[in-house]
């Protein structure tokens, strides 16, 4: 088999380089969001790159031991307590187009909306519009959009504030905030929620769609480590019965 | 990078071969049950074996959407309805020692009882009753027995006949039943249940304790991918929410 | 949280049928590839169904080690020998679109291709042509089709014999033909392969393309379970070692 | 159902508290590694301990592609491109005993010793010197110790100077000093490796030795989402095919 090429750790003479810096100085002077950003980047982040991506990964990282990725690692663990990384597994499989997908289904319609702008030769109003007509007349729910509680997100305030703040707001907040406003005008008022906001910034920072799961699965391992921790500590094995109704066949015997 | 070295496929000129019958072959002549015991054995069943597997596999293949296995992969499916892979894995992750690990526990305390009636020269019964004397004094549950409704376990009857009528049953039936016998004496009647019951058979039949576990979840796979299929088809993605109640600490400021 | 609904395992009384049959008559009397099929159709195989359905759990079960699944599984196990679920489980995490789902991808064309026929009042030939000619302008690969060693796969062959001895094959398997003969004429020869042939099959027994996933996964669950028993038994821990070449940046330091 | 209980996230109202922390307002001014301490803690780590945590995490974060947690990744998405969160699971799983499990089994030796020393009213060197005795013995490796190329690892000095620097070095890095020290003398010398290092910080933050494999889930995630994107981006469906030799039994036929 030939070996495997990659360009993210150089392990040669048993030192360790994470994209060409040594390991052992990253250890001292940089945070661990430093080298999530570098791993996936290249570089290590400005100031204001690690603070937003650092206030993404906390966004996200746990809303509550009842959404699907936290509720399924304790399930997984209350049959088999020996295995914490099961667990832990259990929970990311979780993480699909319904839950934690918003964002990179938001970058995508960002990269689709910003290149329709520009072959079309229209405004990002006016993209927007049509996407929005489009969704709607398709039935379709536009990724990043509306909250169960909310009328407005307070997380996307926060992340488009340190976005203008730290000079990395672009065309992604402003194509994001046109279809926020396109959708109240064709749909009804929906606001930006967390995952449409992260989706902005992260197109912002240069980051491709398919960090915007993976940027969720990140920031939820911290939650999901200490959901985990939790169920150990506090809870016994089987502990959890899912109540079930059976509405099938009645009983019948084999001939 | 050395070859892997394996016993079980063979696929030099393209013709597949398990365990050095052609597939094709199998195909025709061979039962699913058949081939788990060829790849796990070495050698096809005899008729007796075969019933005996079929009726393991069966008795573990689905107890209820509420298990942990069955649960946990409907949960894993509300977040990712994208990936059916990920909901039969995330079920799978749920199997341990306290959900379908009994099995292979109790395959273990037969090796070591017998293995003591031999070398500590006494009956079936007095190796029984020690285990089981010790057992109580620290506490520790024994594998394979008690059941949460029943006073006795239909399906442990079913295979303990099976295993009768085809000349399977030996010393690993007669040294679940001593235990039975003990503990009942010692402890309290506690009735050798379904997990009880294969690993006595599976010991009989000569496989090795791994393959207590393993058989679990070949055989819950049937029920997992029929969970994952029934909830594709029933229900809508995220329709599951675990009710939480919150008993931290207070609110409070970060200064 | 209001019980979960299913229609598949009735545990009411601590008695367990599945489908309304009594789990303990269907262990007596069935074959675990029977409760496959009940649990997924609602009823039992009759002889033919069940030799089909047995041939293509067999055709699936194992191609060798070197498979995403199988390679997959014995990797997982180098580094965590304690859980075989967690083996398992992720070799099943390795089946996707482009392992093990070209049954599921072909099912779903058999029943466009059949509508496509109704609707717009052509042939099956016909029908097929239209689809291997978009197929061929969209540079689209059509699942179930093309073999690596094979000009015809011989397991294609045992399948269909069989479904035309039990007068179960139909529509799918006659779609599946005109569509290889499409193909000859208008892209290459190539021949149906296993993928090909049970997509035929399963759609003639009534099953929906999602099946044709599932049913890849409990047979591979068949070799997954053999393989990482033969790595536990035959290997040491971490004794895989891929190799890897760096092409990333030079070293660099941090300023 | 009963409510599941947790101190972890409150989110009444709409709005959600982390450990009683309002999330927005640590998404202003937090890092993630803030986050993930004060999930397992409970409480906001000191400067000391957050630069201690972010130099672990970093330490753990990816070793090369080869390792067997991103090689299970990478093997995991070549037959299954449509899941990253199958992928990033996948790695996981490769988690365990003998690849990244050496943390959490130091930390349950750093009790074992601490505790000893106490009872048995030694010193901790006479306390090092009995255990490294009796694991000669046995002939069991001590979880910790030993580098497959350095005599002494980079990174034990990196964790035990910031350590020391910021006050937080205490009975655990002393025991695993004396550990190496008695290891040199009744055995053989050993540096302290990584897991080892980490093992004795954070026994001296306070942490269970759980946390020692959660830690390394956490950071490795980081390495497993670049190693998953970098496959994405530079390779091909199914590229990946482990070459494997077949020794088992000669072809044979059916009776």
């Amino acid at each position: 088999m030939d070996a495997w090429r990659t360009g993210l750790v150089d392990a040669r003479d048993g030192q360790i380089r994470l994209r060409g810096y040594d390991l052992t100085s990253l250890m001292t002077h940089g945070s661990f969001t430093d080298v999530i950003f570098l791993l996936h980047r290249g570089e290590l982040p400005t100031p204001a790159e690690r603070r937003l991506l650092d206030a993404i990964l906390i966004g996200v990282a746990d809303h509550g031991s009842g959404a699907p990725s936290c509720a399924t690692a304790r399930l997984a663990l209350s049959g088999n307590r020996q295995s914490v990384s099961a667990a832990v597994a259990a929970g990311i499989l979780a993480v699909g187009d319904d839950h934690g997908g918003a964002g990179s289904g938001c970058m995508e319609m960002i990269a689709t909306g910003l290149a329709r702008a520009k072959t079309e030769s229209i405004s990002l109003d006016e993209a927007a519009r049509r996407i929005a007509t489009e969704a709607r007349a398709a039935g379709r729910r536009l990724a990043g959009f509306g909250h169960r509680v909310h009328t407005t997100d307070p997380r996307t305030g926060i992340l488009f504030e340190l976005a203008r703040q730290g000079g990395v707001a672009g065309d992604g907040v402003a194509f994001v905030e046109a279809m926020e406003r396109a959708i109240a005008a064709i749909v009804k008022p929906l606001p930006i929620n967390i995952d449409g906001a992260l989706a902005a910034v992260l197109h912002d920072m240069g980051f491709t769609p398919v960090f915007g799961r993976l940027v969720f699965i990140i920031g939820r391992t911290a939650g999901l480590t200490a959901e985990v921790a939790e169920e150990l500590a506090r809870e016994k094995p089987m502990r959890i019965r899912i109540p079930v109704e059976y509405d099938g066949v009645d009983p019948r015997t084999l001939e």
